[in-house]
């Protein structure tokens, strides 16, 4: 067990960062089409290929990877990259399945706003992000490191240095929920004038400080703490991706990305806000059976992919302040 | 101050109760046609005229009611009965403005599942939700009765017992957020094994108890404490109206009503589930004008939406405990 989305079985990650643009993405890779769905929660969100993981759409089930971006509207550029790497392998979804006619790589994508962040993106005609994009393709796997790094490079949370986080969990029956998440929220991951993470009654040993909330802290609905003041529109946004092996209908991830906002509502203070971009992708390997009833089997991996998420968030933040030796 | 929804000037609420059948209605009023917005998050809800409120259509800035009921699909005749208290009043949206057609009330509703609770359901051909519904709307005054009263009559949140909560706040700068809830809720509203509910970062003055996490708090993430067992479809809900005076668009309104979806969840674990019917209106009475850079001014109404709407839950819990003598 690595704590990362990636022990989920089939689940690779690549990263790739540009230390000049100071920008990065982060790949997420099963190894076989996935079943994918989506929960578009922020007022500002930029995405690509969301719309084929709707109900009653073809490819929702053929997902070959999810893309993940710093760059804003630029960082779409990155799922080209993905599909090249992918195309490369001859993967994808084949509507006319004959010699010539190129699957088409399935990469829904989203992305995240670092671009007042200081970083040289003078990049001329040619945004860095299809290379970016390519790059984490080609270095995917088991292993991926959390903090600056990934779509997480160049980001900010509230006022902390933002990150890549990620987080698993296995069931006593041998369920895997993994989160990746990319954090660059408007609001602050901590409670006000604590060193505690709103999420830290999700943490499981000490994976993000252990800090908790001081016992005489008081509520003041107007106080924020360490949010961003007054941004502009796009400025933030939180990425995440769900991976999970059960085998559930696309309706039913539906409803699991649907539990999922609820981890990031409980990991980040304001949520979901107008400048927030927040997308929350699950996808699903479908290698093992969600056993008991039905209804109980999925509000059981919603509430798993909530909670890991929660733990990914702050874990993302957690890695960037502790790298750079913030206390 | 009543630390009620109907802080919020111009706002009425009344509610009705039929204790044979262990359920009830409450009825949210304003004194002048209101902006809606609604965010519907569950995967079982019961609705009617929600599509009203989407964006693109006629009528959303004309609400005359909104109506939350116990009784399942049956309790959404009780906006009938609101209908017809706000007909005899000659209120509602006229599109034929000519004597002898009336005006039609727009009352946004949603139901949360009570069926099951040990009432008497033999109500015949004629359920008493279109009654209460009226009664409800002619008792709609600024105070009302928290706890087991009103939608929340015949609730249960998780294990506990459920009930109707509200709460408010009112900013330095004079504008006001108030909640109403009806917590019928799959999930629990207190952390596994702790007398504190999810919500205490959120409470003001003791207003629901005053308890606190205990320091030794250790996640088990399949431990949902107090949460309903195995339920079958839609027999839970948690449903909400929030109200605010600040004039805000319906796109910004229903940017609000996305970010309270924060302070559900924020209350309640599991939230969203499969078998939960969540719903969240907001309405506006526009009386106010709301400050400061557009984007910032709609995320600090969407937080503020959030943390009121996560003590009003906790509070209708705590209320109904309290007046049942519980510790």
């Amino acid at each position: 067990m690595r704590n990362l989305i990636t022990d989920v079985e089939g689940i690779s990650v690549g990263q790739a960062e540009d230390a000049g643009s100071v920008t990065g993405v982060s790949v997420i890779v099963p190894d076989c089409p996935a079943l994918g769905a989506v929960c578009v929660a922020g007022g500002g969100p930029g995405t690509r290929e969301s719309d084929v993981l709707a109900a009653g759409r073809l490819v929702f089930d053929s997902v070959d990877a999810i893309c993940l971006s710093g760059g804003s509207a630029f960082g779409l550029a990155a799922a080209d990259g993905v599909m090249a790497g992918l195309k490369a392998q001859g993967r994808g979804f084949a509507l006319v399945p004959r010699p010539g006619v190129p699957a088409t790589p399935i990469v829904p994508a989203a992305i995240l706003y670092d671009l007042a962040n200081g970083g040289n993106k003078d990049w001329g005609d040619t945004a860095p992000y299809a290379r970016l994009g390519r790059q984490a393709f080609d270095a995917a796997g088991e292993s991926f490191v959390l903090g600056p790094a990934g779509a997480g490079y160049g980001a900010a949370a509230g006022l902390a240095p933002g990150g890549t986080g990620s987080a698993s969990i296995v069931t006593h029956d041998g369920l895997t929920v993994g989160a990746l998440a990319a954090v660059n929220s408007f609001g602050s991951v901590r409670m006000p004038g604590s060193a505690a993470f709103w999420a830290w009654p999700f943490e499981i040993s000490g994976e993000f400080g252990g800090a908790r909330p001081e016992p005489g802290f008081a509520f003041d609905p107007e106080d924020w703490g360490a949010a961003k003041a007054d941004p502009s529109p796009r400025e933030n946004t939180t990425l995440a991706c769900i991976a999970i092996d059960a085998a559930v209908t696309h309706d039913e991830l539906q409803r699991i990305a649907q539990m999922a906002l609820a981890g990031m509502a409980r990991a980040i203070r304001p949520v979901f806000a107008p400048t927030d971009g927040d997308v929350i992708f699950v996808i699903s390997t479908r290698k093992r059976e969600a056993g008991g009833s039905r209804p109980l089997a999925i509000a059981r991996l919603g509430e798993l992919a909530a909670s890991t998420l929660a733990r990914a968030i702050a874990r993302g933040v957690y890695e960037s302040e502790r790298q750079e030796g913030r206390p």
